[in-house]
């Protein structure tokens, strides 16, 4: 037995090494909340809760204050029985990443009692990954510089964000093409475009012969219909990220045949869900991408254990502790450039 | 690390204590085939193979010479990466039993491993669950006799079967429920009825105030417009059983919209699908339920793991092993009556 006697919030906040810019939004820092849960036998499962406001409506004071309901509603619970445990906090859906970071801390004291990975619980499909690295939001100058620096240090997948201004993010995304040759673009407008907006970027884009990997979240989220008419008249394969976070809207997105892609954040689903949402989409033959919010290496921790046991992803965008400034790396995973492996 | 060195199949022949008769099939005994998955540090992993011709188009005499392709697609693999191993296993779909005995033997042999039992690995959710027991196509008398001592044996679930000859099967689900009062019924009609045929079934006994829990597979597999027919005529739930086999069938009769319930067997889709579709049918908000072949103790032991471990299922029919003649019971779990639960 392995009884849950204390869940513990701290909040942490970690400073960006730049600005981070992307559509209507430029972070500075991000602050979090590290989960402990600690079991009867001294057993610890770390978690990390890492909120958006602009996806997820959360704001990370008053996350914080839920340690004590949280605490209430899973205390004497076995965290071998996870799943009963999930159950209990996906009532927490409208607080998702409090459900992510609390799910996870579980899961990871399970793991330390039997002495066995989380990627092995998950599934142990792959045993190393390869990140992406983001260019926010800058001047064209800036933008292709540092995309020039990303790719020759060793990543081959850029992510690049666009959604403010069409014409510049088309010269952009061109000129970063033309100095990053046989690098892949994942090209995120976060809900910037209208539908038309979106057809015209990647239209103008295909002309001038840009190849595009994953068109991310082109327009707002609650407009599935927009996303499909993206979709069915986009040559790239479009991506539901704000439009996503649920397995009940990927259920949606599905029937709806609105998208080619999911980006997965633990952050929007917890794991419950991300577990779902991987069968879902795999059985409906359509493709996976990981995410990130603004997740310390504590946080990255999670989605990498995630993404290494279900192997379940063609593109995976867990930056986010390369941007930020960290003491110490917290990753139970090895991490070398671009390359993430197990230990 | 603990691979892969042998798998080894073994025929094994269990009698029933009384031939079982259901639509267009009387068994007077199973033949299973028992797989032992071996790796290089002496652990083994235990499953069963209990096919179904009539619902699979299995034959045990062909899916036994097997052995070796097995074996020669996963040796030397990993146990703890089990999705790995489930994913090549998944080639082997046209022989979904053999799919699922050696799925399941892998999960053991990891589970053995790392000392944990499937239904920890598979989230602990239930520490208990309560199986019905089945009677069999036979005059009304003797249905009726059977349901009363199965009743009185404390199951409160009845499984009856019906499909072959409409007003009798009306008269005797009647009669069963007037001497069984306070019982639940599944009544599965095995494809026996035309759409028609399964609508009028259930309209006479709904007149007839007799209250039916799931109406299992009324028609054909094929005919997924029949089967949303009966449900949209049906004031009870309609399951499908022979038309959901892999985690496709799910997800189209998800999307058709032609199913209440569904019924898991893992001889039908291998524990890889059967988890796909527990997450894609709790996301529809439909219901599951978990059934078996002619699985003995060692092959029951999978469904009662998986079914403790995800928690899924509202009603659990696995009670071959009840049925058959067995020199040992074989399950990592205990059995009391219609009681299962956790060792």
């Amino acid at each position: 037995m392995s009884k849950i006697v204390d869940v513990k919030f701290e909040l942490k906040t970690y400073k960006y090494y730049k600005p981070f810019h992307i559509t209507g939004s430029v972070s500075d820092s991000s602050t979090n909340i590290e989960v402990v849960v600690i079991t009867d036998i001294g057993i610890k499962g770390y978690g990390e809760i890492s909120p958006s406001f602009r996806v997820n409506g959360e704001k990370v004071e008053g996350l914080y204050k839920l340690e004590a309901a949280i605490k209430e509603s899973i205390v004497n619970m076995d965290v071998k029985e996870y799943r009963r445990i999930f159950d209990v906090l996906d009532k927490f859906f409208a607080t998702p990443s409090v459900k992510a970071g609390v799910q996870y801390a579980v899961l990871d004291a399970f793991s330390e009692e039997i002495n066995t990975p989380v990627y092995y619980l998950l599934g142990g499909m792959k045993r190393e990954i390869e990140t992406d690295k983001t260019v926010g939001i800058d001047t064209i100058e800036n933008m292709v510089k540092e995309a020039k620096e990303i790719f020759s240090e060793g990543f081959k997948n850029i992510k690049i964000k666009v959604g403010e201004d069409l014409r510049k993010d088309i010269e952009t995304v061109e000129e970063i093409a033309r100095n990053t040759k046989e690098a892949k673009y994942i090209v995120d407008a976060n809900m910037g475009y209208t539908p038309k907006q979106a057809v015209e970027f990647v239209r103008v884009l295909y002309k001038k012969g840009v190849d595009i990997s994953v068109f991310e979240q082109p327009v707002v989220a609650s407009d599935i219909d927009g996303l499909k008419y993206v979709r069915f008249n986009s040559p790239y394969p479009v991506a539901a990220d704000e439009s996503a976070k649920s397995k009940y809207d990927v259920y949606r997105l599905i029937r709806e045949e609105a998208v080619d892609f999911v980006n997965i954040k633990l952050m929007k689903s917890g794991l419950s869900d991300a577990l779902a949402i991987v069968e879902m989409v795999k059985t409906a033959n359509l493709k996976l991408m990981i995410g990130c919010m603004g997740e310390s290496s504590l946080g990255i921790n999670q989605s990498v254990n995630f993404a290494l046991g279900t192997g379940a992803f063609v593109f995976h965008d867990l930056d986010s502790h390369l941007m930020l400034k960290e003491n110490k790396f917290r990753g139970k995973f090895k991490q070398n450039g671009s390359k993430i492996t197990i230990l």
